[in-house]
């Protein structure tokens, strides 16, 4: 597998259900939202923005897309999830199965990040991610070309302790799933 | 990865916090549960009994191991959810990374199933069981020696849509976590 295929796979309007738990508690938080993946062309100023600033060859870059979300978690319903940032894949020249991930402040930190990617043999895509006091890794595949699963986790740095674990069931909101209404009393 | 290697790493006593989607609804339950595995010897009678049932050759069996599970769901926190299975692990003799996994009565289905397993090259666990009108794919892996994930997900049996899936952190008992109370007010 390699990014261009998974990128275009990924790119549209997706409805997420996301279950957040963290180990230590053993609580749940519940979070939906709608997450929108475009394509930005690489000719984008942004685009040669965020390789300057790792100093990556913007001819290196590979299917940027930018990422939009808007949420809203069952601890405060009145709280409102949003945000969005810039994504630039840059595949390793003799093995383009796995890669740096550039990527602009707005994701999860409120600093820009650039994690390594690889796809394991089955295409499923995994992503590590070093901040200054923790590690996340993210691995995304897909259950049918409509429905995505997302499971993530956040480790302390050492890589001892896993904190949080979430899952994510993400449907495309184009692909209709059967019109029901939710089950009363449930 | 062989069977021998991941049953001997999930022997024990596992807490689950487990959070399940349904796809059509939106809807996310929570169920909590503790999981004890424990190895059975391959002279146990139940071990025989298993493979006969399924025409399988006793001595093809490798690492038998029991299953018992109690749990509380928050959609009926009067429920109990408790069951107990034996599995029979039968790998490929010329490709021991995958085989058939026997199944008695007891989990999730009443019915005794066969599935067919298979370890990706990172290890990860993977179980395709197909029922009479859905199939199950259940992946496990590890986080850390003392932390299992378990993503699994039912499909109609055309292959065509998923129906539920589920995420589950299962932390091993004996290794204690952070002493901690539940934080209050959430």
């Amino acid at each position: 597998m390699e990014i261009q295929t998974f990128v275009a796979q990924s790119v549209g309007r997706w409805r997420s259900q996301r279950s957040s738990h963290n180990l230590a508690f053993q609580h749940s938080e519940e979070v939906r939202s709608v997450i929108e993946i475009t394509a930005v062309p690489a000719t984008d100023a942004s685009v040669a923005g965020l390789c300057e600033a790792y100093d990556i060859d913007l001819a290196t870059a590979v299917s940027p897309f930018h990422m939009a979300w808007e949420g809203e978690s069952d601890w405060d319903e009145n709280e409102r999830l949003s945000g969005s940032c810039l994504l630039v894949p840059v595949p390793e020249p003799l093995n383009p199965n796995q890669g740096k991930l550039l990527r602009s402040a707005g994701y999860a930190e409120t600093v820009p990040a650039v994690g390594h990617y690889r796809f394991t043999e089955e295409g499923m895509f995994v992503l590590v991610t070093a901040y200054d006091r923790a590690a996340a890794e993210e691995r995304i595949w897909f259950g049918t070309p409509h429905l995505r699963f997302r499971v993530s986790q956040i480790r302390t740095s050492d890589g001892k302790g896993v904190l949080t674990a979430s899952f994510a069931s993400e449907i495309r909101a184009e692909a209709s799933p059967p019109e029901v209404n939710p089950p009363t009393g449930a």
